[in-house]
């Protein structure tokens, strides 16, 4: 019986991995079990329809799909499944990045891909947090408690850099 | 007691209403509640706090941000509660919906928007729905009888231009 | 037993029909049988996916595929075969077609999608009678007649233009 | 009792730090008393509202708000007040600067953002230290030399440069 | 002896005059004279120079620089003075704003531009009156009010959204 | 025996004479004789190269490209003169002229394109006149008078404009 | 007697031949001569003339063309010939690559360029190889088998992802 | 008695200086005279008014402006004299070189500014001496000549480039 949510990270290219392992960190800092892999919407085309079909099926209820370029990863699970898909366009060597937003934001009525920002490995995973947490209830209590954390860090950079200031 | 799920649909500017009804209709074809409210980020600012913040306790469960220009709307109520917060960005009279998608979409580190495309009315709540299926069983399933839906119009659409091209 | 060459022009949506009609047009004005079909990426992605894998064995030897925004149709044709894959990129009412060609454009290595000018109708159904022309040698006394009279045309406006010129 | 005219400076994130100092010394160096402050529009939005609200009552007269990518930290705050906000787009890892900008620059009616150059650190002191010397009439004089000042540096590298290129 | 506060509208072409008209209304709303001039930065050069060299003389305070395309205007007017200067970018026939936000916010350093939105010229209007508020007491009341009233209108375009999204 | 100073105007397009008609009645208003071609650089190449290489013997001393989307028609004559070619970019059907910019201004090391505003075809009169203007002398009087002409216009529109602006 | 197909990759610039070697390699690969040649469009528009025009009578049967900048040289291919002509943009020190982009992809109604991705160097060689598959059978049989590859490698690189992925 | 023809190479900032070397050298071969200069539009306004207004008098034929980000320079030198100015976009740290393109390229009706390629250094004074080769003969002899020796460079890196890829 599954007791934990369950989260899948596709990425396109395994050249994504180090970008992305924040995105693996986070979730699991959430308490959520990641299934983490790699598979081309081009290159593999029918091992990406295989997995978006039968996400639900196995229990994963986000898929996060992060490609660069034209970046349609995101987009072609999406096609295969009801369930939220996240995109995290990745900046490749061209186009610093805008190539990869737009080919997973502008996607056609119907069938969206919920967009983070270019390279947002981390932001992935809270957003897949913050969905789980609708269900599951300490995932929205490890959410409330890493709001405050997040705060407590700006506000004792906050400190650090108000003293160096005082003295250039 | 609350018994219908309830998504807020929150727009920056009245003028912005016209081409945000699809995106209440749809959310009302899934049986959703929808909560429609004009907020300003810049204009209304406590206003946008307020309703962020106790959102939650209002039993609402995603809150769907439509703005323009430098489109703050989506994150600025990100900041104030832990719900998923999707962003649309409205394209304007200038930069063609770029400076609204960047404002969007390009979120820091531990607070994020999940953006549709630009003008993506439709598809936000679409979104919506998939997430609120995670929970609500009958959202998931006319989720697929949509997803069916949608084949099958590109389908009949398909017979009707395959006629008219053999006749170019 | 097929005599005539035979392209396939997929489009993801049926409202871009009237931009593609110059490209059925053109393609028959070479002898080329055009089968025309409007397939969505992301709403009919298993009859995308069917009617790319059987293309060739149903003697398709070119696939032009046209769409706007996240334009993915052309790449995820191109998935699921072998065959040239042309792309059309169309402009949508956001972002000025840029989308839609970077999406085309920016293909990952292995998968190429040979991508024309934005709303370039024409120009897909003349690089199709090129690359048909290496095998079929009347599509290449065709192309060499068709590009006399592009430059005839020319010509004759020049002189036109020159006269209108001199009575400004 | 306030004698010293009083400018706020508030950054998304201390990492910004570095290229902010030069906006601190100006300042300094105009006899501009500078409050530093690390706020995040996003991660402590009470800290940025309290701010904002109390800036005026504590004695600021112009609040520099400084961020990347979705940089709506200064719009944030000038939402908080009537004191004039400068922003200073930050560029980070992708887009070049221009989210930051237009995410800045581009605010609805009613709530401006004074807008300097992408990593504009410099000239954020220097126009606001042209508003103060609105008031201030001792910093009007200090522009006046310094504007002079600016002149003479520009003369001087031209004669270092004059003779440089006589030499290639 | 000057009692009302003063600012200058500079505009690059009398075609602006239209996009324009709201600066002056809200100018004027606030209590501020308004001197407006057509001057072009380099059809007539000499006159900007002129214009920018005895502002603060004949006792202007601010100068609002207008201009599209390569907008230089406000830059020219801010080398010739050290009060501040404000940039409105023009969006012309090419280039949806860009070229002209860039040309006026991209400033070097050592000589600022305070630019606000694309055709952003209420907000022109806005920034002056909170620069000339530090100043004069009357304008901050009036932008305290000004303020509140914006406030109320939302509030108010809420309550009727509101009302007509329940009939959706 | 040529007397009169002679431009050519080569256009890629006959849809583009009405945009350049401004052009060809300014370069006669200096009293310049004007060659106008409709020749485009890939359906005419030949032509193209005829004309670019003749150009000089037929006493064209400075030859004007204008065309839009890939605008390598400047460019392809400049590769067969050593005649100064200056370039008119202009704005098609897609991407706001900047396509035609970059294609036109971009050019490699060795092979200059004097390339003016998109759709400028008035500053591509005025810049060959300004380079006939180093041979001619009575161009050279001919530009002052038109850049006092200029000025006088600007300052006309300023009169109008000040009294139009008292009464808003 | 010519037994082997025959492509020519043609490059605007000896600079550019280290980014283009893996394209001469993977035509090797699927044994295809390659014909390689440094043409400038603009320092050597007779040879490109020449080369271009001659290239059927030699047996090449593609020209693939890589440029950076204002990257006509494709264009300029195209001009001369019938056969499908292959674009590749080349990054350069300005622009991402989008200059170059823009300059190939959008080429004027008649002369299609078929654009793969900026850097497109494999691609650019894979699409010549469907392209030439359509006439030689062992081409076809090739791609199958490295399509095939291809998709091994990912699926080996995910299985080594997925371990990596566990240890996190 | 001036004999050689002169051109003036005006920089914003002596940091640009590196970059356009070239442009000296370059001149230099043609056996054209170089006055350097920096001078800054917005430092050091009233020196950019003198020289500009002055340079015909000193016997400068064509005037190089060369400027990054808000490059207002060109322009700037343009509008008070009738001599053909040239400008140089300079590529600063931010924007990829677009903005100081924009700022150069987009001139108003009746001051053009013939703008070269981003960091378009040796252009610039290719340019120029083709302007100057309208007046003197042996510049137009000098021009041929370096047009062929650029087209034997290309033909040689030709050769040795058939060589090196034969053995890959």
């Amino acid at each position: 019986m599954q007791t934990a949510p369950k989260v899948a990270l596709v990425m396109g290219s395994d050249s994504d991995f180090e970008r992305l392992k924040p995105c693996v960190k986070r979730l699991k800092s959430f308490g959520i079990d990641v299934v983490v892999r790699v598979i081309s919407a081009h290159r593999t085309p029918d091992e990406a329809e295989r997995f978006a079909k039968n996400a639900k099926a196995e229990g994963i209820e986000i898929i996060i799909g992060a490609a660069g370029k034209a970046a349609h990863l995101a987009g072609v699970l999406a096609a295969f499944t009801t369930l939220p898909v996240i995109g995290i366009p990745i900046k490749s060597s061209t186009m610093d990045g805008l190539d990869s937003l737009l080919s997973m934001v502008q996607m056609p009525k119907g069938i969206p891909v919920a967009t983070v920002a270019i390279d947002g490995s981390d932001n992935a995973a809270i957003l897949a947090a913050q969905i789980l947490a609708l269900k599951y209830g300490d995932i929205a209590d490890k959410l409330v408690a890493f709001k405050k954390q997040m705060a407590d860090e700006v506000m004792e950079k906050n400190t650090k850099i108000m003293q160096e200031a005082e003295e250039l």
